[in-house]
């Protein structure tokens, strides 16, 4: 897909480790698109490591999927300094990209420093919003056989905040509904908020219908 | 989940062949639900029918699911009628009950004749409408690893009207985006008018956010 050929390196080493349909190859375009237009509107971004992580951030999901014990972002950053290095990139590059990897989850206590690093995660974040985001959670949601929604004691159907719920709708009220404020640039949040009114109108839509006759 | 004791069976029989999150027990407890609201709107119904046939309409499922070249329409109806046999219901309800599930499919050439039949046709089909068939569609394409789009020739996101395409969009536009005109009962057309517009609005949507920064 990509135009430099400097980084078709990176694109070959991500496409032996694609794997479910909600992070397959166009996941990882759309996030090395979304990446290059955020940076337009920083300064001071150094795009090798940008485009370097794009490419690579999600290289751990495979080992994640095997073993869920394993955090795809840490494996994944291990992986891509492995690779980097292996492949005579200077190690200061290797630990640039390393930390943006690492630090791109949404569910994680360890948060992106380096613009590099808020451009990956914004971008990343950017594919949960919107219908995008919606599409993307249900196609997984159906590959692990995650139901679309459980019932509570009274037999009504949960919105998704019971306590220990697994569902499409615990997802969305866990991550999709917040996603909105986790954003650390502002052309980030802003493209993500001109998805966030469509995601919420599924959801309620989603809800009305299923409530309807069941 | 049902109200009626007598038929328990059907419900614990269809519960061991359960299989993926768009098939599950709450797609086949809303089709029973549909089929008792549309029936009120019909005449000379045979509840006994409809509420087994739609208890049981996916029971073959599972056989296609391992065998693609399988139809779960006939197979299921073929192991409902071996079920109802075993279990001392008679010969004319096990036939009645086949002939349902027989044409209760969508790519099926074998048009459902009894008004029980018409009945789960449709309220089956009600399930593939609105944002409800948009979740459920998501969920089967994640189970089976199929993308949400392809691109065509000139590297654009393929509408779903690609020759021989495989993804969401094409399951969208040669299924969902259809159904409004298959429906044989007046309240089941109904129902599903009132979802029609909240599904195109999901494929357009999605298919405006996935081509801003592909």
């Amino acid at each position: 897909m990509f135009m430099n050929n400097k980084y078709k390196i990176f694109e070959q080493y991500m496409l032996k480790f694609i794997q479910d349909s909600a992070h397959d190859r166009e996941h990882i375009y759309r996030v090395v698109n979304l990446c290059l237009e955020i940076a337009k509107y920083e300064t001071n971004v150094d795009y090798d490591i940008l485009i370097c992580s794009a490419f690579l951030h999600d290289i751990g999901r495979k080992f994640q999927f095997k073993n869920p014990s394993l955090c795809h972002a840490k494996v994944g950053s291990e992986m891509a300094y492995k690779f980097l290095i292996e492949n005579n990139y200077s190690k200061e590059l290797a630990e640039k990209v390393k930390h943006c990897i690492f630090t791109h989850r949404f569910r994680s206590e360890n948060p992106p420093e380096t613009i590099e690093a808020k451009i990956l995660f914004d971008a990343d974040k950017i594919d949960v919003t919107g219908m995008v985001g919606i599409a993307r959670t249900l196609m997984y949601k159906g590959k692990v056989n995650d139901p679309l929604y459980v019932r509570n004691i009274d037999n009504k159907i949960s919105c998704g905040d019971l306590e220990g719920e697994v569902s499409f709708f615990q997802e969305y009220k866990k991550k999709l509904e917040n996603i909105y404020d986790k954003f650390y640039t502002k052309r980030g949040l802003e493209i993500a908020k001109t998805r966030q009114k469509s995601s919420i109108l599924f959801y309620e839509k989603l809800l009305e219908e299923l409530s309807e006759f069941s």
